[in-house]
């Protein structure tokens, strides 16, 4: 089914656009109503990950409260530690935790990886599928993954950290074995996102939301040789990298084949532009805590966002949006970028 | 009393030194047994910081156990809001939480504030002379502050955050409250780091922990103006400032009056001196989880760094020692730095 909005993927390839698309990370969730009431209803997170029916249903939530020029299907980046044999709990008001942590070379050999890993995840593409079947074309699905060391974090450090130093020091003390685990992850993630674009997503994601965390010579290391492999394998959509805090890799981001480069809030658009080239497209960067002020303050803070980029330009913030961002200013962030196209 | 170790005040004012300089940020804490040992006995971290006798006794402990070229006045940067009149509490593995935030216009004309706060806080300059006598010139003292934007953020959002949404939300909602907070900040920070030196501190750090969470526009606007102030009107010691996660304000920091500027463990030695350029003598900026690898590999990492440093360079990690870290891998990033000597 051919997109009646496919202004996304058309940004995404290079093409030239009457305005920036828009959508938010985490727009499916806390911010809307329609996602509290449903939530309420159920045990817990993972059921609603897990449950086709209910994750399209919050997927398409945004697009309809919110007017987005995409949907991203309604999933957590856990998912693929999970299928790759490591089990995670998520508690209410702490966040993820594993009860078993990976410590050994006989762990890391135990783990399901590639394929084998992927095909597990079946309620994941069926809610793709269904996503795709009630959307009608309406909007691009976006699909997305944990890049392998914002994945290896979790495995290793066995929940959320300030500071990933039990992640970190398994890349001090284990850098072979650290290797050996970023591959498995690494096979795992490209399976499973070519699964998801065979059911249906037109783009995809990559967050490496603790990349920030690791030295420059690190992330040379141990997280962007394996970003530029998943580019390089999965093929055939465009692909968007989103290394949270990585602000000293912006000039590598240049050579990764992939399409959009996602910046954080602590980038100004313009020397982000010189220092990524004039190739990729941007995706970004509006602090998340500017939805907290007035109407006319957001009004006036997107428009010098979207000048700033001055094109080339996926409008988006620079995080998730805060669960606790009033819908009003959601709705001002995405009505001032599509009213963009009136002055363009 | 003159110095018998000079090595930090010399490095400091910019003059030619044998071999870099070495203390670690939080070096008096919970790596040494000696300190674990002092806290089993005490009610709690806020008695450590009250007790002049106690405050000096594991302000020394570093210099006897690692060698460091400096003494820190063990205490805690949340003893300004306190004296500003704001309680805050510690509570033991989640960390300090403020009864009382600022919220209003009210609350903030109420504070304390300048020498009425900084008068207030006795035991500090007490720990201060007692640490002085017992250390009879053996090191420098170093004396510290939190900057105002730092002290901001857990005086709105009441404890530590990883996205400070709170602190930030109040700059957007509340930006002129929030310059008259700032204000009474830096008045009461500036009279606290007076009496400090007068009280006979060598030299001072001010710590901008939570310089990350803004933009750059709202670091020119909220956090470097004070800065600048309270190094404008602190004179007669050399004065550090270590802003982490401000990588974007660098070139900045080059125009701020201070002698030193910090770096965190996400910057390139040599590109962060081509940013800052030649004026400024560079701190840091050992990832603090190298200490976690053997021996051998801290050694050389230490030897690295200090090459790329290449002088006008105090040695120390980009962040606080972490508690866990194990006291050999201390060491031998203390020892690697002294033995620079030799090569030089």
């Amino acid at each position: 089914m051919s997109l009646q909005n496919d202004l996304l993927i058309r940004t995404a390839r290079g093409e030239e656009v009457q305005r920036p698309p828009v959508w938010l990370m985490r727009q499916a969730g806390r911010i809307l109503p329609q996602y509290r009431a449903i939530r309420a209803r159920l045990s817990g997170f993972k059921e609603l990950v897990s449950t086709p029916s209910l994750a399209a249903e919050v997927t398409i939530q945004p697009v309809d409260e919110l007017d987005v020029d995409a949907a991203i299907i309604f999933s957590d980046i856990l998912v693929i530690p999970e299928a790759m044999g490591l089990d995670y709990e998520l508690i209410e008001k702490v966040g993820p935790r594993f009860p078993e942590t990976i410590r050994s070379a006989a762990q890391v050999e135990e783990l399901i990886e590639g394929n084998d890993a992927a095909e597990r995840l079946t309620y994941v593409y069926d809610a793709v599928r269904l996503t795709k079947k009630e959307l009608a074309g309406r909007v691009p699905l976006i699909g997305f993954s944990g890049a392998p060391w914002t994945l290896l974090c979790y495995m290793v450090e066995g929940g959320g950290s300030k500071t990933f130093s039990k992640a970190k020091r398994f890349l001090y003390q284990e850098p072979v074995l650290a290797h050996q685990l970023l591959e498995k992850i690494t096979t795992s993630v490209i399976a499973y996102l070519k699964l998801k674009i065979q059911a249906g997503v037109d783009i995809v994601q990559i967050f490496d939301s603790w990349a920030g965390v690791l030295t420059p010579v690190q992330y040379q290391t141990f997280a962007l040789p394996y970003i530029r492999r998943i580019c390089e394998e999965v093929q055939s959509v465009p692909k968007i990298v989103f290394a949270k805090g990585a602000w000293h890799a912006l000039e590598e981001f240049a050579d990764v084949p992939c399409d959009v480069v996602g910046l954080d809030w602590t980038h100004d658009p313009t020397e982000a532009r010189e220092r990524v080239g004039p190739d990729k497209v941007l995706q970004g960067n509006l602090d998340p805590c500017q939805l907290y002020a007035n109407v006319e303050d957001i009004e006036r803070a997107v428009q010098e966002m979207l000048t700033s980029f001055a094109g080339r330009h996926i409008a988006n913030l620079g995080h998730g949006v805060y669960p606790d961002t009033p819908l009003e200013g959601v709705k001002a962030f995405v009505r001032t970028v599509k009213e963009m196209e009136l002055i363009l």
